[in-house]
């Protein structure tokens, strides 16, 4: 039996797990701490920073695969020089880690972005807010995600806590008509698979809704954004699931906004909405086994994430007033702001879909 | 968090983690070996025909419910007794471990059936077969599943070694178009939901593939077979899944054959083909949750058994050649003749879609 180690033990690991059950892949998770997400398939808690730790929870996995992506360089490395299958590889992963790199190597592919700058001064981001109409958004290099490590400036020394650790990425302020996310896997052989593009609609910097496929994208954009991932995934030599985050701007060019190398959040509709799921797909990319169809099942797919926490009460409330609404809890403590699951609602038309996975939604409002 | 006891390791069991891992609940059971095929999620191993272990077992959790039905009647009122929930509880659970109590208990409910006797001696046998045309069906009262202890008989003496440890069930041999199956679930606080009525297809005794919904099925038939299961749900007071298997008569009229209160290779198919599968229903049943919307997500379901094992190389073989169809491996050891998993093709056509799934199947023939 195919085993898969899954480094990190949050939300994204325990979705592996139904897939992996279903396959009959073994999934081994090292988790950060006692209880987590994915704890029903943890097999050792430890810290992932240390490489004696990762050496020894890899020993016995057919591949190793990743919840988030802060596994340090110099982890990946020495499980690769141990001959440890690492997907997607430290090579790939250090554009997801490094924002800088990223826009560097994305520059180099030729794919379009926003204006971007390295800065290391004051004076510097002056020059860049001074170009792009007085306003800019600055993102740490490394560690940041759902919204942290993100700020909007208007002043040269808006980023001077920042810049006092070192260079930080400048980026223009697009003017976008909407987000949207093309996510696609490719195994070490090559094979790639795309979904069909989605629209992500964000509240406070953190997803807060899907609606799969984008309403009203035509055929000329489906195709861009399918082969922008594509050129990504294979540019980055990407293994496992790919997520590019984009915008779509006024003129209609798709610019990239953000990398993920892993299933990702504007995926979690093709669990109920695609033929494979994202996460049965990525435990496919990682083993370097055929990829799945990756078709919806329904014309429509909304998913909405559930924050704070997922009380038995409100599940049992959700499930009663919309039993065709997939409810997903992740396990977690509640917590405000946390994302602690989500819903999924598939159907034929967007507005009744959307409605659907709304009221559903609704009922885990506070 | 919910917590669900399940008792025995098998691939319903297994088949029940996914569906907990999305809707938080927490799943354990009580596996009988290590190794089990529900092993992820076995917090313990033992013997369920002892009251002391299921006793301990059940400690903590919210349910109990089953991956078979051969726990003792006095190992589950044990549990009553220390007021565990029981699901579905002894009073129904005696008419899936007994056949004759079945045959008798559907004939005061008014169900129809294939006429039967309850036998002890080889003359009643005889007499048996001198009014049903000289042949007919045995079954023992107990243990029997997948083919094991039904006989089909033509002489008063065939059965005479069952018949020297107690009475059996004698059932005439029905002239029958099809079979049929009707998957139902039913809360403790009575809500039920039926699935589309759905064709099985048996070889040697054992069920080999499962047609969603039965092919040129008449409303009438579709209705009295829905009623059919109610009326046993309900008369029998089942709590979770109820499976009832059907001959469809050369008259058409729908006979019971057999009863299995849980979850049933008929119902393999909802896992890919409904909005909410037999096992999240199951689990949703025996929590007393609201029931889930059972309608099909694709016009056609095809699910064939795989027997025996499913070697690695075939699974990378059946996904490659048939990237839609859904491989479900139960993670056993291979042996012959065992089921060990299923597939599962959805689409709009049957032909197609029964073409994929058995293109699929058939990357698993030795």
């Amino acid at each position: 039996m195919a085993v898969v180690g899954v480094i990190g033990g949050g939300q994204l690991a325990r979705m592996m797990i139904p897939a992996a059950v279903a396959l009959g892949i073994e999934i081994r998770v090292l988790a950060e701490a006692e209880g987590s997400s994915a704890r029903l398939a943890a097999t050792e808690v430890g810290d992932y920073r240390d490489a004696a730790t990762v050496l020894a929870f890899a020993a016995g996995c057919d591949a190793i695969t990743f919840d988030h992506e802060h596994v340090p360089q110099e982890v990946l490395r020495a499980l690769e020089a141990e001959g440890v299958a690492v997907r997607p590889g430290p090579d790939a992963l250090l554009y997801a880690q490094d924002k800088l790199l990223m826009r560097e190597r994305l520059g180099s592919l030729g794919v379009a972005m926003p204006d971007w700058a390295r800065i290391e001064t004051a004076e510097q981001l002056g020059a860049f807010l001074a170009d792009h109409g007085g306003r800019a958004v600055v993102k740490t290099a490394r560690g940041g995600y759902d919204g942290k490590g993100v700020r909007m400036v208007d002043d040269a020394h808006d980023a001077d806590d920042w810049l006092a650790e070192g260079a930080v990425l400048v980026e223009e302020l697009v003017v976008f008509q909407r987000e949207l996310a093309q996510l696609v896997a490719r195994r070490p052989s090559g094979e790639m698979r795309a979904w069909p593009l989605v629209e992500t609609v964000q509240r406070g910097g953190v997803c807060a809704e899907v609606i799969a496929p984008a309403p009203h994208a035509g055929a000329a954009t489906v195709r861009a954004a399918e082969q922008l991932a594509f050129t990504v995934a294979e540019g980055l030599g990407v293994t496992g699931v790919l997520a590019v985050e984009l915008f779509e701007a006024a003129d209609g060019r798709l610019l990239v906004n953000e990398l993920a190398m892993r299933p990702h959040n504007s995926g979690h509709f093709s669990i109920d909405g695609s033929t494979t799921s994202q996460f049965a797909q990525h435990l496919r990319a990682v083993l370097d086994w055929p990829l799945g169809d990756t078709a919806p099942v329904a014309p429509v797919s909304v998913m909405i994430n559930v924050f704070g926490g997922l009380p038995e009460k409100s599940i049992r409330t959700a499930l009663a007033h919309q039993p065709a609404v997939a409810v997903h809890a992740y396990g977690k403590d509640a917590r405000p702001g946390r994302k602690a699951g989500h819903v999924t609602a598939i159907g034929t038309e967007l507005d009744d879909t959307a409605y659907r996975a709304r009221a559903a939604a609704a009922c885990f409002d506070a």
